[in-house]
C-alpha cells in the first residue's frame, strides 16, 4: 500500500526503534485539516459505510455558510441551540441518536514534552482513550494545537472544546478528559439519564464549591474530566470563563482574587478549576442549576495521575 | 467527572507540561484487557448506542468457548472460515455489514522510544490515522505489546495482526499501518471492490517481486501498510510467514538465504518484508493468486518516513 523509493535504495527501515521526521508544516497542515474540516463529516453506521457527507449533503445553507461565522473563543455565538436544531433538522441521518452522542477530546501541547518519557505515557493514555472510545462507539479527536496564541496549559481546553462543539452539531456531548487521565474500567458507562437537567457535569462536592466561604479550596472539584453540552448554555459559560484566561488583561488581577479565595491554589495566575469553582459560587444563580457535581464514588473509572514538583499524586475517581 | 484527593493536598496541576507516571502493572493490566477481552465486545451504531455485547449475546457456543483455542501465532488456527461464518451467524447486527468492515490496527514498542522526539511523532501518527478512522467510521487498535517474546521489531505484527482477526471475527479486513506511516489525503477511500478478489493487497510491482531473478531487490513491495483478509487463507499465510521469524530455530539460515537473494537487503537477518517477497517469488502458485500488488500511483495518500542511519528518506504510496 505504499509506493517505494527507487530500487536499491537502501532505506533502513526497523519497524519500531526508528527516528521519524516528519516536516512541520506537513503536521500543522494534518492537524489543522482535521479540526477545521467542515466540509466532509462522515458519520459511520454499524456496516462502517459512510451515512453522510457533508460535501454531498442538502443544499440548504446553514451556518456554515455565514460569512462572519468564527471558532474564535473571543468572539461569542448566539442562538446556537437555534442554529444546531436547524442544522440537525437538515442532517436527518446524523440527527438520528444525536440526543446521546458523546465526542470524546483530549490533548497536549503541540511540542515534545520535556520530560523524557512523558510522550511515550502520553501516547499510552491516548490508547486508553482511544480503547474506550472504540468499545463504546463514541468518536474520540486528539488536539495538539494552541488554537488561542495565549490560551496555552490548561487554558487550551476551553477553545478546543468550542471548536469541536461548533465541527460537530451532530454530538450532544463533548467529553473532555485530561490527556493524562485513564480509564481504569473500560465498561464503565457514562450515566446520560442521571444529566438529562443538566449541561455541565464534573466530579465534585457541593459544601466544598458553594459552602466553606472563609476556607475554600481549588479542590473542590476536578476539571480533569467533564461532560458539557453542546448547547448556547455552554457557549455562554466557556465565554464567560475564558474572561479569567490569559487572553483578559486582567488575567493577573485574577489571579490574585483567586490566590486570596483559594488558600490551598499553588499557582499565582488563574488555573481553570479555581477559575470556575470561583464562577460557580459567586454567580451561583447563573450556573449551578444546570451543573451537575457528582459525587458517586462507586465507579471508579478513570484515573488521572499527575506528577509536580517532583511529588506524584493519584486521583480517583467516577 | 474525577474523585479528588482529601481537599487541601497542594496537588501541582499544570494541564501538559507534566510527568505522568503510571504503574506499569496498570499499563500492562488495561492493554491485556483490550487486546484479550472477548467476553464484552460492543460494536457502535450512529446512535452510539451499543448494538451487540457477547457477554449478553446469544447462548450458543461459538469458537470461543473451545479450550484448546489459542491465540498464539505458533499453533495453526483451522477452519477458521467455518468458525467465523458461524459466529457471525449467531450476531447478526454484527454480521451486517461485516463484508467491508476494516480494523486498523497499527502500534509500536511497548519501551520509550530512544530517539528524544520519537514518542511524540508516535504520538502524532497515532493521532493522525485516529482521524483518518473516525472519518471513515472505521475502528483502530493500537498494540504496543509483543505478543511473542521473540517476534519483536517488525516481525512483532504478525502476532497482533492474527490476534485481531481472532478477537473481531466481525471484521473482514486488518489493514496494517507501520507506526510511522501517516495519511496525507484524509478523504482517501480504499477500492475494496478493486480487492474483492483477493485476500492481500500491498503496493508493489509484480516485476520487482516475481522476476529479475538475480537481482531482486527487497523494495519490489513495501509491507509497511497492508490489507489482509479475516480468512484462512491469510492464517496460513502468516503461519509460513512467521516461520522465517526469530521465533524459529532456522532464524540466522533464513537471513543468509534472504541475504544472498536480495542483494540491496540492509539487514544480516530477516525482515518481514524481505521474507514476504521470497515467500511469493519462490511458491508463487500457493500465494500469488490471492495477492494483490497495488501499483497505482493516482492517490498518494499515505507517506512514510524512516530514518536509519542518519539518513532521512520518504515513501509515498498509496
Amino acid at each position: 500500500m505504499a509506493k517505494l523509493t527507487p530500487r536499491n535504495n537502501n532505506n533502513n527501515r526497523p519497524c519500531c526503534d526508528v527516528l521519524h521526521l516528519l516536516p512541520s508544516s506537513l503536521i500543522a497542515l494534518l492537524l489543522l485539516w482535521t479540526l477545521w474540516s467542515t466540509r466532509t463529516h462522515i458519520v459511520s453506521d454499524p456496516n462502517n459505510t459512510p451515512i453522510s457527507n457533508r460535501a454531498h449533503g442538502p443544499p440548504d445553507q446553514t451556518f456554515y455558510d455565514d460569512p462572519d461565522l468564527s471558532y474564535s473563543i473571543e468572539k461569542p455565538l448566539r442562538n446556537w441551540d437555534e442554529k444546531r436544531k436547524e442544522w440537525l433538522r437538515l442532517h436527518p441521518s446524523l440527527a438520528a441518536g444525536s440526543k446521546n452522542r458523546i465526542l470524546l477530546v483530549t490533548g497536549s501541547q503541540p511540542s515534545p514534552c520535556k520530560n523524557r518519557i512523558g510522550d511515550h505515557l502520553l501516547l499510552r493514555c491516548f490508547k486508553n482513550k482511544v480503547d474506550y472510545s472504540r468499545i463504546h462507539g463514541y468518536d474520540i479527536f486528539y488536539n495538539n494545537l494552541y488554537l488561542h496564541p495565549k490560551m496555552d496549559s490548561y487554558w487550551a481546553k476551553l477553545p478546543i472544546i468550542r471548536a469541536a462543539m461548533m465541527a460537530h452539531p451532530d454530538a450532544e456531548w463533548i467529553w473532555w478528559m485530561d490527556a493524562d487521565a485513564v480509564f481504569t474500567d473500560m465498561e464503565f458507562k457514562i450515566p446520560l439519564d442521571r444529566y438529562k437537567d443538566h449541561n455541565f457535569v464534573v466530579h465534585g462536592w457541593p459544601n466544598m464549591v458553594y459552602e466553606d466561604k472563609d476556607n475554600k479550596s481549588w479542590t473542590g472539584l476536578n476539571v480533569g474530566s467533564y461532560l458539557i453540552r453542546n448547547c448556547q448554555w455552554s457557549m455562554d459559560l466557556m465565554q464567560a470563563w475564558a474572561k479569567m484566561g490569559p487572553n483578559t488583561p486582567n488575567y493577573e488581577k485574577w489571579g490574585r482574587i483567586l490566590k486570596s479565595t483559594f488558600k490551598d491554589k499553588p499557582f499565582p495566575l488563574p488555573d481553570d478549576q479555581s477559575s470556575f469553582i470561583y464562577m460557580l459560587s459567586t454567580d451561583r444563580a447563573r450556573w449551578e442549576k444546570k451543573t451537575y457535581l457528582e459525587g458517586s464514588r462507586v465507579t471508579e473509572s478513570i484515573t488521572q495521575i499527575t506528577m509536580g514538583r517532583g511529588v506524584g499524586r493519584r486521583w480517583k475517581g467516577l
